[in-house]
């Protein structure tokens, strides 16, 4: 079992079968068993002789060799994909509908938890187009981003997925944040709120800017007063409740549209600290629906985006890319996903004026 | 901006800029050019010569090219990772950990989303082996893996993280799923619990194999009757709460350690479908400390699992594998870390004996 020989020293110890020998073995031309082993082709062949051939290819120990496939093409079939922060439960299901779609048509993900610095995150771009990825999916991007500009100007195919620029450089896939915020500030409202303050995500990410915005232009159009705003330095518990520690400090409000969940729940933390009950005292609304929220104390109203679908569509919409004539690139398409409201325990009609607190200054 | 190639049809078009040209602007030896721009061995050029090469590098577009190393090396620095579920919160951080250790060392993770079929998984570690991995770490195995069977009879670099097999045939990570129950059982045991249920993980799978078999252990150490069990068919919320459900029908517990949080989670369900209390009818500990169980209604008595130390030393095994000389690889090597309690609000003394329920038969 142990090789005498170092290990990958040499290229072509586990390709030794051709592929001929597997179509003699399932009595079909080499093309057809080529075809049967190509996820990306296999639907071309017809699936008793795709059953037949990949069970010729198992016994005979046979393996596509996809290096030597990318010399001749040209194409790895890989897909890089970077993401901020991999623990962020936002992230998993975006990366599952990536992958999901990709593997469907052959490609795999070469996924990058690239953090949060964007001298960072230019590396590990970097390294990933030295590594022939056929094309970068992008969960990390900033308004202004380095990354797009490189794409752009070096003409490597990129789509933005959750955050998006708002030059629009690449194609991208969001949920509507605008619409989102219209959704939660009309929700407090309807109970009965007129003091609504806001913990607003980082200003330099799409989704923080343009909830902010979604959540002034909800509250103009109520002719509500938009002035409770504090912004949280990161998409972080902790964040959350020194910002939310800051707006209930500083404001009177009778609720609170958070920008994000993990914000929602800091605010929960920044109530605890002040003796605060929600929904009794405050309501809080947090943004994405994220795994578990429903079982918190109490049970987080949300707006539930689907993080599943703007994976698969953003990878759908990169291997279309991939797939289009030279000029017919849907370098243009900004696809947005419709959020919806999720009502649970946090939210409530205002019971009773929040307590006295001591103001700023 | 836009090409008039396809995309990708031919090899080369973003590496025109060869090495000596950076080597000559950074006014270094070729060969120390090509150690500063390579991960993994950047750490023997000084840092003043590694910025100005890289500073030289960005200048001039020069990027490493990867594929092309493969064809000298024979590597290609990418190592698959194959988890069964990125929705379960224990997989991000050990994809982190993986991640992380990889990077160091300038290697990349090839990331499958396997499901829990073993036919998909085989299929899926077959592609990823005709991509030409390095080596594949598994966050998938049951006990007797048809993966680990491949990976040892072809010579595969494969460690397994998380789940292990009985049969140890591959390195592995795991926390000591043991210990884990052990001190579950005996936190409760001090609180006064003496009639204690079990919630098990799948039975094939060895998280479920191994903590059943510590609480069995625990129990009987401390002399307490073994027989309130009932198994979980998958490790989800839903799951856990037929599982549960089953449990307090069938037995007068006042106390239940379940297998993992997510079936622990589901015992909070199937407590609040029958009309009890956590901790006063029932406490419940859980297993992991996955994100966000701290925030539960009642917050969840746990055990931690450090499951970003379980990627990162998976990831550094497999790195000690792939560059040991041949008949030194530490095929045997089965590292196993340290769980801990941490206690929360769903665990108190039994305040009283459960109301009375139906009993089977």
């Amino acid at each position: 079992m142990t090789s005498t020989e170092p290990m990958g020293m040499e290229l072509g110890p586990r390709v030794r079968v051709d592929l001929q020998a597997v179509a003699d073995a399932a009595s079909v031309h080499r093309s057809t068993a080529s075809r049967a082993l190509n996820p990306a082709t296999r639907h071309l062949v017809a699936a008793e002789a795709v059953a037949r051939i990949e069970e010729a290819a198992r016994a005979l120990g046979y393996r596509r060799d996809d290096l030597a496939a990318s010399l001749r093409t040209g194409r790895t079939n890989l897909i890089g994909v970077m993401v901020p922060d991999i623990i962020n439960p936002i992230f998993a299901p975006i990366l599952q509908g990536v992958e999901t779609a990709l593997a469907r048509q052959g490609y795999s993900a070469l996924v990058a938890n690239a953090g949060n610095d964007p001298a960072r995150q230019l590396g590990v771009a970097e390294q990933l187009i030295g590594r022939r990825v056929d094309g970068l999916i992008l969960a990390t991007s900033a308004e202004d981003d380095p990354i797009v500009a490189m794409c752009v100007q070096q003409d490597i195919p990129a789509v933005l997925v959750n955050r998006a620029e708002r030059a629009a450089r690449l194609p991208s896939v969001v949920s509507d944040d605008f619409e989102g915020m219209r959704l939660a500030v009309e929700h407090l409202f309807s109970l009965g709120h007129r003091r609504i303050g806001h913990v607003a995500g980082p200003a330099h990410l799409s989704t923080g800017v343009r909830r902010r915005a979604g959540f002034e232009a909800a509250m103009r159009t109520l002719g509500l007063e938009v002035d409770a705003i504090v912004t949280a330095g990161a998409y972080q518990r902790g964040a959350g409740a020194m910002a939310a520690a800051e707006l209930l400090d500083s404001f009177a409000v009778t609720a609170i549209a958070a920008s994000n969940d993990l914000l929602a729940l800091g605010a929960y933390r920044a109530m605890a600290g002040l003796g605060l009950s929600c929904p009794q005292d405050v309501s809080i609304v947090g943004h994405n629906d994220m795994p578990l929220v429903d079982m918190v104390a109490p049970p987080l109203t949300t707006i539930r985006i689907d993080p599943l679908a703007l994976g698969e569509k953003a990878a759908a919409l990169l291997l279309d890319w991939l797939g289009s004539p030279p000029g017919m690139e849907p370098r243009a398409v900004q696809l947005v996903t419709k959020p919806t409201l999720v009502v649970r325990g946090s939210t409530a009609p205002p019971f009773s004026p929040p307590a006295p607190r001591s103001w700023p200054g």
